[in-house]
């Protein structure tokens, strides 16, 4: 059940890093969106590596194919399946039997009894992204016809952070590779990345992401709560680590009479409709846009930790799973020391996909 | 869909604070199980109110009956249906006109279109954590048959903060409403509590939860990782506004070559079968027992924010949703100032939902 | 999973035929609905035993609660929890270890390894419909305000069949235990029952579904097609054997110039805009209403086929589980000799269930 | 959500008629299982056209190519993904505007807002059923290692019938086309066919699916019951119209110490144990192996109504939707005038997946 997602709208992701083709299923999108492709190359264009200093060099074309639910550019309401083939695979970079500590390399080779695709992580593979940012791409324009709109940027790399920021200034960042608030704040996270990446290691960070102009109400009580669904899905982006909405862990250390946000009416001539509702303000927005799991209306703020990645040149001790001994390893080839800016459009796209999800849902009854 | 949750296992949540009655009803459970109720009892009684200075004093019975699913002690393999019923509510300490800030009073009033019944939150109150508790104390109870122990502590209330402390030694802790490793913590969590409560006000803070021996393989790729799967259970929490597993954020300014939990070969004469998996072993446990989103045997440690409660007895601003103002409020009645002891039982509750019906999954194929 | 159904609406499903109660939740109802509980009563009597010579005595007040999810008469949208006790429940008619043929006892023993609670049929009991009654009567008063109306008919008892009638003259039917065309149809279809019961025996039949004005357009391709949702709940019901829509089983011996329904442009003048679909009519109704898996605007026709009820008097050969030996049985006390009347209003309830959700499906997007 | 099917197992179908590719991802297989393509291709075979005298030639090649989830010719546990090129398309047959009666296309464009893909049918082909088939043939080798084995035969084509048959001879029937018991029916069903096909008509008929040595016990109470389950695949198979279990429509006429199928104690020395169970039979098989929705040991019985291929050359009564007015249509080009036959392997793959989905899940717990 892992590799199928979604209650309004089902993504079902496929593929393996090494193996012919990677890819996603799309049911439920509704018939007559006039796809942007050149808004989704866009996105994917950002997810794909090459794009700064010290990341790996561009390998993959990541060019995708539509195979259906597309006809004369129109959504035609039956699924949208689209495909991405592997090309340029360099499998003798990875060894099959030392387990590459950090990686899915041990758990999938449990969880999967030893026939894992354990090729460069085989379907735990980073590169499984790239259909998701497909993906979220469309949903994404979908929700821009609603007003509604995403951005994100890095928050921290390493020891570097960014200043204090407006949520509703993100989605305006310049696009980079870095954006950031702060002036001098990328240079300081690409040396620090540098620095990772010249002594065969890897760093992490934090990407803060937002969403502007969510309706008020979106979101289900308890297990489908708007940050359970959120949550879920950043989980399921390779390498992060933790999830907080608002001032997350900041508020176990807040007065519940500053954490709470106070509202204002903002139109004393506004009758109580339920169009009405939309005169509630607030002061501040330390819950991050969501009350109760429910969404009232203020920017969404979702902050997202992702760990350095695992992939280092530096020796590392580890098992030999056919072996069964330990041993040293140290891997070979050039591989990316940070993730984070590639990350961005991957959390923009499953953030994408969780509101879309319940967008949808929250339209019927 | 948002009160029903689980793939291998169903939990339909149902009920408001102050209507007739909560319960749940719980789909999926094995046949032969003898629940034991004293272990149940004793989980309830854990998020009951009343158990230490400062909190609201007990009102509800949480008396249980069990309503089918049960033959002579024994689970039957048919859906096992609980209910509360609520006594004892005293719907005049809530307004219901005045909606209290930082609750999910305006996002119900807009999602259930006014309709919702506001009492005390309605479905949305902490008191729906009830049957979460029932459910989780009978999963819990088949995870100890299989060795899977949870335990959580405190780490956190407002400004006080335990030490560090072993994974393994959380789930031995004496009972407590106030579990910490600190010598004095609990006193100091207490008056930083008593201090809020005395000012009218609420603080948060933040749970430690670990599981031991999940055995390694659990977990999907992607959607329904380990990872997800938890953090969509703790984020249907009430109050819950961040998740991290293992380091979580502090992975993102640690260098990969520390973030990599070492592994080694613990037994040199193991053969390299799939029940061999157990011989791999790690120096550290930087991922929380999880990589890739899937269980790699180590322990699972998972950190939850919780905010201060919002029910604080300072004037605060606020509207009144009928009249159409701007108006300011303050409750009246008795209000815990912190909840986070009594979460920790609601959150070793659905971590145990969780690992059990991944569990269950993984024992198919 | 077995006891939860449903995707835009979910109804979870407990208890016991001799259990303390059972009930369901349904969550995912529309706040605002003012639920007219006399028609809820209605279709509750329509199920009720007794109703009509030779039935069940009534010994069941079917008397149900609703626990949660109405405030002042209204939905709040929170899930809506019904409860029915049951009473006076006479255990000493059924025999633990001798298991009744053509009943559900063998596979519940072998399902739930001896754990199932056995007494009358337990959670497979046709006790088990009522609160599906319950739910089906709720759903269908808002199915009513979109114009949407059921409706059903006995089409054969045994060796009786009711003649050719026209699919919307099916919900105006007087209310009958016997809902008929044909004059003294009724009469013999009693007789027919009348004569089964005195030589303790039963009987079966074919109930006839329709349900009018569903909108073209409702049903999803292949596995949620129409015909797939409905089907499905059909044969949840207890004892439906067969299923089929429009001519059905007939279309097999039809040649395709017959079974296919000519359509024609009733508006010359109509534009061809979505809203202009209803332009198209059918000169014949061969499939039911459905083309595809889709309503296609026509009236929806299903045939349901009822076995004879499993419970009969005479003598029959089985085993007894306990002391594993072949052994001969008849079972005491009153029992149905025919359920198909009782069985109408739950075909339509779960008809009713089964068209709502793909209703609210339907209008998102 | 129409083209996501499957709990323990998740199918994602996609693809239209003539756009560039159809195919499924099957998430949920065990790893380790290696996949055996000549099985695979003699069932693709099966359902491929051109196999019999009028039976449309062959314009597609149906080969299939297998994008993810294979690694050394072994499932590797993650999804698999296949995808089968359609060539050869000719367009130029089918008319956008005037839709063709008995199909798909009216309710398709209602549906998708004039969007749909609608060459060939699109997405509603009965072109769709080659990786459904594909997908059985995956499972069904996993089902025959437990022992499970599918088959069936034509019982009727028309107005010529098959004779009765012992459903645990079904199976062992000779490849063909056209696999029956009676002597000559073969060759009478092809003359009603070609009869049919020279008045540019067509013909439909009914299929026997059984499958031998299901488990006792499979299957979930209600919603989920064997028969639920089954039905809802069945008649997501383009062209069914009815649906029925053992003895089906013919229980209805027939009294209940009849339908009631006795059960006697095979082993006297046997213990009541579970794996006793084994030692219940039965003296006859009216309820088709299903009791209370849950297999009973015997052999599954299912029966499946097939309409005539609504494609046929005669004049028929239509509309052009795009000009708003009734017409008249006769369909060029080559058609199935009977799809029973190639409906046979769809029809068994969908019972395989249907079984092994129950299988799964119940192996769990």
């Amino acid at each position: 059940m892992g590799s199928v997602w979604g209650h309004s709208i089902k993504v079902s992701l496929f593929g393996e890093s090494h193996g012919a083709a990677i890819g996603c299923v799309i049911d439920g999108l509704p018939p007559g969106v006039t796809v942007d492709f050149a808004a989704v190359d866009a996105q994917m264009a950002r997810r794909a590596p090459g794009r700064y200093r010290f990341s790996t060099p561009r390998r993959e074309s990541d060019r995708y194919e539509v195979l259906s639910g597309l006809f004369h550019g129109c959504t035609t309401g039956a699924p949208l399946a689209v495909v991405i083939r592997n090309e340029n695979t360099r499998s003798e970079d990875y060894c099959q039997d030392v387990l590459r500590p950090g990686h899915a390399d041990y758990t999938a080779w449990v969880k999967f009894k030893g026939f894992a695709d354990f090729r460069g992580g085989g379907h735990f593979s980073g590169r499984l992204t790239a259909p998701l940012v497909f993906a979220g791409a469309v949903v994404r324009q979908i929700l821009g016809e609603q007003g509604i709109v995403l951005g994100s940027r890095i928050l921290r790399i390493y020891d570097v952070e960014d200043e204090a920021m407006a949520a509703e200034e993100i989605p305006a960042l310049p696009p980079d590779a870095f954006p950031v608030k702060s002036p001098g704040a990328k240079e300081r996270m690409q040396r620090a990345i540098e620095a990772a990446g010249e002594a065969g290691d890897s760093v992490g960070g934090v990407a803060e992401c937002v969403a502007l102009n969510v309706p008020a109400g979106l979101g289900e009580p308890f297990f489908h709560s708007l940050e359970s669904h959120l949550a879920a899905l950043m989980f399921s982006v390779p390498a992060v680590k933790g999830v907080e909405f608002g001032d997350g862990f900041a508020l176990a250390g807040m007065l519940g009479s500053r954490a709470n946000d106070p509202m204002f009416w903002e139109d004393a001539t506004g009758a109580c409709t339920e169009a009405g509702a939309g005169a509630v303000k607030f002061d501040s927005n330390h819950n991050g846009g969501i009350n109760g799991g429910i969404a009232n209306g203020q920017p969404l703020v979702c902050r997202v930790a992702v760990k350095p990645t695992p992939s280092v040149r530096l020796v590392q001790k580890t098992v030999d799973i056919r072996r069964g001994e330990s041993v040293e390893t140290a891997l070979q080839g050039r591989h990316d020391p940070c993730i984070v800016p590639r990350a961005l459009p991957v959390l923009e796209a499953v953030m994408a996909l969780g509101i879309y999800d319940l967008f949808v849902h929250s339209r019927k009854g």
